[in-house]
């Protein structure tokens, strides 16, 4: 399974992804699910992948082998809204090529994307790119994106982010989001990758890789189970008589 | 949708339930999901539904029905694990009676129910019970069963409950969880009905509905909100330079 975050803030953009894949309990494997096409001035586009490995790494790599040879691609598109557009049509071609095939076996040949960036001339922007090729864009109402195994993690998302949030507090509330789902899922987990970006800068503010011994994660984590447990026994207790 | 919580502790049992039901989003009503089979001295048995309302509704009647006619019923038999047999048996020959006419509308066949409680001369004892009405036993490791949208409400259980965990701080926990729920899902709402059973006692200690306007349970989601968003604004942000 997969846990993969974007969300969209005045301030930029804040997307990460787990690197946990499986195919069955024993077949488990570390593969790293954000892409990131980045030329400083012009675009920084990040695609966060899940589902089938081999489709989503199919689209991605098409993506780039495409990049010199066609009339449209991720590099000279003028619109974040026309590489989703671009991005549907592969998982679609990829999908088609594979899915027969995936079928015979009773193989979901299902996969997803979150997208985000910012090219020259245009706001920074988020999308949501689904299973079938189609998508909607992130607004200032519901400022995330998550796929993959996303209900534990989406609480506390719920509760803190909003678009004025600051981008180093919603990076925060991404791990907190991260910390939750890995507690309750063992197919998602470390290490994971994460990537800010500030609005309007047209360059990577900061990608990091977030292993099993990160300091700063480890800490938080402990700060922010005990601090639960805490704000939790600090609770009064039901007061209806048993 | 539906959300079901059954724990097991030393000390007994809590179980909850909550209201909303739905057919699509413009036909939403409340109905209990919870049934209770009391008769002091001798046993306690409580049930949650969740799944299609029309099976699960089928299962309770009939059960309810055959408790003076059948041989085995709810009231004689001696242990839980037999009553589970016989809940799953009940919802195996329901789903056989209305499955096929379910399936001509694509409507799925799928119910569940946790079961907990203690007969005279048991230990007190929680069942999940599955929707091809097989079931598991919750253990010490695992002393808590969930139904219907589990995800939300998982990582607060995981963090807190353990077999030694009091009776009313298990109720403090369980109402938790459901803040989350509802808070992320529409389609878990109140009013939740929750029931405590001390072990041993073989009758209900507790048992209270609350509604849209619960004091104690408006004031601890208010306190655990504001609790929350205090404890994440005290963790670091992280320091990596941007």
């Amino acid at each position: 399974m997969t846990y993969c975050v974007g969300v969209i803030l005045e301030s930029g953009l804040v997307l990460a992804s787990d690197s946990r894949t499986n195919a069955g309990v024993d077949q488990i494997g570390n593969f790293r699910k954000m892409a990131v096409f980045e030329r400083p001035g012009d675009r920084v586009i990040v695609m966060l992948s899940s589902g089938n490995l081999a489709l989503t790494q199919g689209v991605v790599a098409l993506l780039e082998q495409r990049a010199q040879m066609h009339q449209q691609n991720i590099w000279n598109t003028a619109s974040i809204y026309d590489i989703a557009y671009l991005v549907g049509e592969t998982l679609r071609e990829v999908q088609k090529r594979d899915g027969p095939y995936l079928l015979q076996h009773n193989i979901d040949a299902s996969a997803g994307f979150i997208l985000g960036g910012q090219i020259y001339g245009e706001r920074h922007r988020l999308f949501n790119i689904y299973a079938e090729g189609n998508f909607i864009e992130a607004t200032q109402d519901t400022p995330y994106c998550q796929n993959g195994e996303i209900k534990y993690g989406k609480p506390m998302l719920d509760r803190v982010i909003t678009y004025s949030t600051g981008l180093m507090e919603a990076a925060k509330c991404v791990l907190i989001s991260f910390d939750s789902t890995m507690r309750s899922n063992i197919s998602v987990g470390p290490p994971i990758d994460l990537l800010c970006y500030e609005r309007d800068s047209l360059k990577v503010a900061l990608q990091r890789r977030l292993g099993d011994h990160d300091s700063y994660f480890d800490n938080m984590r402990e700060q922010w189970g005990a601090g639960l447990k805490r704000l939790f026994s600090e609770l009064p207790d039901p007061h209806w008589n048993i």
